[in-house]
């Protein structure tokens, strides 16, 4: 069975998250509906982040297994067809080994968070970012975000409902920035605990806006309790941006050039 | 009667356009609306650029006169607790002599239209971007658009429509430029037409696809002749950026500080 690498971008609003749910529109299952109507083929998408409700993407990865072989672009073509206006699109797809698996090859996720700094009201950025009113200083949220990074027990930073079976993870980046009235925070991990992002953004707010002490931010990693975490943000401002996999191992198989309608 | 002069932002898709209309929502009506919440006065907004419907603005200017004295920073406050979710923020306020005029004393006017250039379907940007699946040829562009800077009779590219009582506009300049996937044309002009930016763009892709030549631009501009026009972009792309008043004049009545909540 032929397997696929999608790289995918959505806006997370009208979704109740990444994964698939009964009663809940979610991306994997609008996905794979559009892939059904193609293919008439029922596969799962498996995802390299289980982004929540509302949480975007603008570099999600995941991969499939078809019955029938489908030419790379021709399925990307035939997808985004489907999923036009929804907020959902297939930036690109590639054919790949049994090699690759999205979620567990994956050695690196990035995450922008992104805070929208000014007392106005949003207007375009509704739902894809978080109106902060209060100054924030960037410089004492670098120095907080400073304290976090490295191997820790981050148990003050994920959800209670956190499926992972350890709390200790490594942070390899994490950066605070501003371009004029936008906050950003960029994190890189190989992997992240439930919530650990928002929990991080609402705690480094506090140390930003002057309400907590930048030492602050060591006593509740160091107090290892949810309760100790400051107030999580919201989801609107999060989005996964890229996932890396190894560069030793070469996924892709090649494929002729497709002789569908002009491809730039 | 005091007057004031208002910095507008707004996400221009649900709306009718900038115009109030009987029954259509529309900007205007919607910030007079939400005036009349907070003072009990019906007035009459006078706006720098009569955007049409689907049109967006990230610097729109309007001015009105109050029978009540506020303090700036009040009215600010006031109009965008009414306007909160609705796509419209009132980005700043000015108490301004009766001096100020938003329309006839702008010495200058800014456009962005935003084109998306990729085969995926919009995601975040649907309704704000023109997505356009083909390759643009930016320097061809350019080209094209240098031959539209300056002082000409532009019925090619204005609506039948139109209500100017000249079709002279002097094109002070018209900018090219590509970010990624992103391509950009920015206009500047004491005035425009209707549907000219439009009317502009549409003809521009035409020559940076390849499917004209640049000279072609020239001709329909000779041709002042409504028919001779490419087709007109779609509304979602155009952005009014920002609006110029003359420097000479000081139009704004300097306040008292504010004694309301903690005000970056």
């Amino acid at each position: 069975m032929p397997r696929y690498k999608l790289l995918i971008e959505y806006d997370g609003r009208p979704f109740s998250g990444w994964q698939r749910q009964d009663n809940a529109p979610s991306v994997m299952g609008l996905i794979e509906e559009s892939l059904f109507k193609f293919t008439h083929e029922r596969v799962t998408l498996f995802g390299a982040g289980r982004t929540d409700s509302g949480v975007h993407a603008t570099g999600q990865v995941a991969h499939m297994d078809l019955e029938r072989d489908w030419h790379s672009l021709k399925l990307n073509e035939a997808l985004n067809f489907f999923l036009k206006e929804t907020g959902v699109a297939i930036l690109k797809v590639w054919k790949v080994t049994d090699a690759f698996d999205s979620r567990f090859e994956a050695v690196k996720r990035y995450y922008r968070y992104r805070i929208c700094n000014r007392r106005a009201p949003l207007t375009f950025e509704i739902g894809r970012a978080w109106q902060y009113s209060y100054a924030i200083d960037v410089e004492r949220m670098q120095a907080g975000a400073d304290l976090l990074v490295g191997h820790y027990d981050f148990t003050t930073f994920r959800a209670t409902a956190c499926q992972a079976k350890s709390p200790w993870r490594t942070m390899e980046k994490l950066t605070i920035s501003r371009e004029g009235e936008w906050v950003y925070m960029d994190a890189m991990a190989r992997s992240f605990l439930h919530n650990q992002i928002r929990s991080f953004v609402g705690s480094l707010v506090e140390v930003g806006s002057g309400r907590k002490p930048v030492e602050w931010i060591s006593e509740i990693l160091e107090a290892r309790d949810r309760r100790a975490c400051g107030p999580v943000a919201p989801p609107d401002g999060l989005y996964l941006t890229q996932v890396d996999y190894r560069q030793d191992i070469d996924y892709v198989i090649p494929e002729e050039p497709w002789q569908g309608h002009g491809h730039k």
